[in-house]
């Protein structure tokens, strides 16, 4: 799997199981370290209840001369008050001291059970022991993947490349996702690591605008966490100047199109997830028509129990349009389903449900349009399927 | 069940199978008639894409001189265009035909399957057919409350009586429920028939207020359907001039508390539902405050696979609330659920955990409370748990 990766310049990894999980044989702890101060951007759960390492880093981002991100899994440090944001600084601290920087200079992130304490003596520990560690091969980014997961089922990395002005940047984009997945990055981690040469002034914007069109474009239940967080970091290792003008906007796209890979990654990833809806919304007066409508279509649980019953339930999905809060008119509206015309203009057309639904059968991926006649904005979501399992996984979760 | 009932006076029940379920051991057909004209009000569905029948009687209500309501189930006649339109004027019209009356001065509702046309030859035998029928009886009531059912597993009705004035009049609340229940009244039918005298212009904010308390504050799913409905008509044939201040405030309350018990007996009867959950949110700075909060949670799905699993998770609930919208600081924020205190003014409190699973296991009803401390402002919702079954209910749909 990791074949294929071409990873940014200058970054070094490292994943371990320092003991915040009682399992011996599950990693736990993950470093990512730059070798050279790196501007940095971060996105974070809009939740009113957010955890310590959101509340740390939110003070500490946008800023320049970032050494790297500290993250543990399988203790959420949310809901733990006073001593949750001293152990979040804590994590920081143990990071840059081994660089010999202010801890105001790391980044932390944690997920897993909320409301009970960091177990601060096994990271004392663990953190020097992850960074002797610290490699930059795509082993080590392997082992940091499979550190930041809770119930995904495999490591999410996607990597891209591009050419600017003679030289080559690239970017390294590792999330984690699973449960409790809604709009706005519920439990979700992501961080793209770029070695391309950017100021923290424009990485801020570029993130925000990314993980806009990515991770907040995703549904698997609509829960929005305490602790969700995307880090954008560029170290510059690539060379040359800060990127400007239209090379910045090509970065900005890459990092985009590297979020919106990730973001699928974990739609297909997400709790008994058998099916991934790529749900297009066309036709509207502004962007945040069509996210509304998208939003409450890729929300619906009727919808995802449909999607996971093979059932062409065009009725659902338009009317689930209809209480997204979005004026409109049924004739404004037309329905397409694994390229099917199902709903034209306000009218549902005949059409073989078995046939159909045969053929859903057969798709994991499959895409639907809904396209109305009111303007020119868009908006496109992933969403996935409400399956037995999610119920199974989401119930038992505490036994 | 029907022994209880002490039914408002005037009013005439019938429920028939006339042909629009192919199965002929299926009631599909109900009539609810008075003796003398009755003023109506009527709340409906705020879908954009809503049902002929909704279309219809939204231009209707508020309106005196009501003879009566007809409602069909087994076809919904919603995405039906200019013909559904016809369909639904034209089952009026089949019913005030009977009494000699206007088309206007009858009501229509339906429920069922979307985007197919009315089997208008069955309604056409059946509505003269079921109004021969028509008798005063509980068994009539309880047929015309079997014929409006869909998934539900068996018939709402609700009574109550009160003394004004030395007279009595009498409230007859009937509801169907089950399938895509969500706040606004997702396929929801609900209609309360009194023999009080008050005049339709008092009516329709009576209804307006008490369905805002009741049928809006459930949710299964969240959907909101096509077809919602709930009628309040009133004949005065308890005697007395139309009810005026106190009295009529009086009068008022006594709709809500039917239509609370309407409403939970709905939620009570959600598909798949094992528990029941009674969710008090209280000390927000305005109602509209603590109502978003608590249409959080209770549509919440993490939550909801919790109350199955009888997994006492705090977490899931202070984080639901924590996305709401609303601002509020973790100190703000408590909670109770099943009488115990877990979360303290934002601090998670010690607990037995598998002592109180077991104590939800045991419970079909229960109870939570989050408490604020930002103002007076409560809202109470239900909601019920999302099980295997539910997922199979709606999975399996069509087949």
């Amino acid at each position: 799997m990791s074949e294929g990766w071409r990873l940014a310049k200058g970054w070094r990894y490292a994943g371990v199981h320092c003991g915040v999980r009682p399992d011996p044989q599950r990693k736990d702890l993950a470093l990512f370290v730059s070798d050279r101060p790196a501007a940095a951007a971060g996105v974070y759960t809009q939740n009113r209840v957010c955890a310590a390492p959101v509340q740390v880093c939110r003070a500490r981002t946008p800023r320049d001369g970032v050494c790297g991100v500290v993250i543990c899994s399988g203790n959420a440090n949310a809901c733990t008050g006073e001593q949750g944001l001293a152990d979040a600084r804590e994590m920081t601290r143990l990071l840059a001291a081994q660089l010999g920087a202010n801890e105001e200079h790391a980044l932390v992130a944690s997920t897993g059970i909320i409301g009970r304490p960091l177990p601060m003596a096994a990271l004392r520990s663990g953190i020097p022991a992850a960074y002797a560690k610290l490699d930059e091969t795509p082993a080590a980014l392997q082992a940091a993947a499979e550190a930041i997961l809770t119930t995904d089922t495999g490591i999410k990395v996607e990597t891209a490349e591009a050419h600017e002005s003679g030289r080559t940047y690239r970017l390294t984009g590792v999330a984690k996702g699973a449960a409790m997945i809604g709009p706005n990055m519920a439990t979700m981690l992501g961080l793209v690591l770029t070695d391309a040469a950017v100021t923290a002034t424009d990485l801020q914007p570029i993130l925000k605008a990314a993980a806009e069109r990515s991770f907040n474009c995703i549904s698997v239940e609509g829960h929005t966490s305490t602790n969700d967080t995307v880090f954008l970091l560029a170290n510059g290792a690539a060379g040359g100047p800060p990127l400007t003008g239209a090379a910045l906007s090509r970065f900005a796209a890459a990092v985009e199109a590297v979020c919106q890979r990730l973001a699928q990654a974990i739609v297909n990833d997400a709790e008994g997830a058998t099916k991934v809806l790529t749900l297009n919304v066309e036709g509207l007066r502004t962007e945040a028509e069509a996210r509304r409508i998208a939003k409450a279509v890729s929300e619906s649980a009727l919808v995802k129990t449909a999607l996971f019953g093979n059932d062409p339930n065009w009725g659902r999905i338009v009317s689930a349009a209809g209480y997204a809060g979005v004026p409109f008119e049924e004739k404004d509206c037309s329905l397409t389903l694994a390229g099917e015309l199902l709903y034209d203009r306000g009218r549902p057309l005949p059409f073989d449900a078995a046939a159909l639904s045969a053929k859903l059968k057969g798709l994991r991926f499959l895409e639907a349009t809904l396209r109305f006649t009111l303007g020119a904005a868009s908006c496109r979501f992933w969403t996935c399927d409400l399956s037995y399992d999610y119920v199974r996984l989401n119930a038992d979760y505490t036994t």
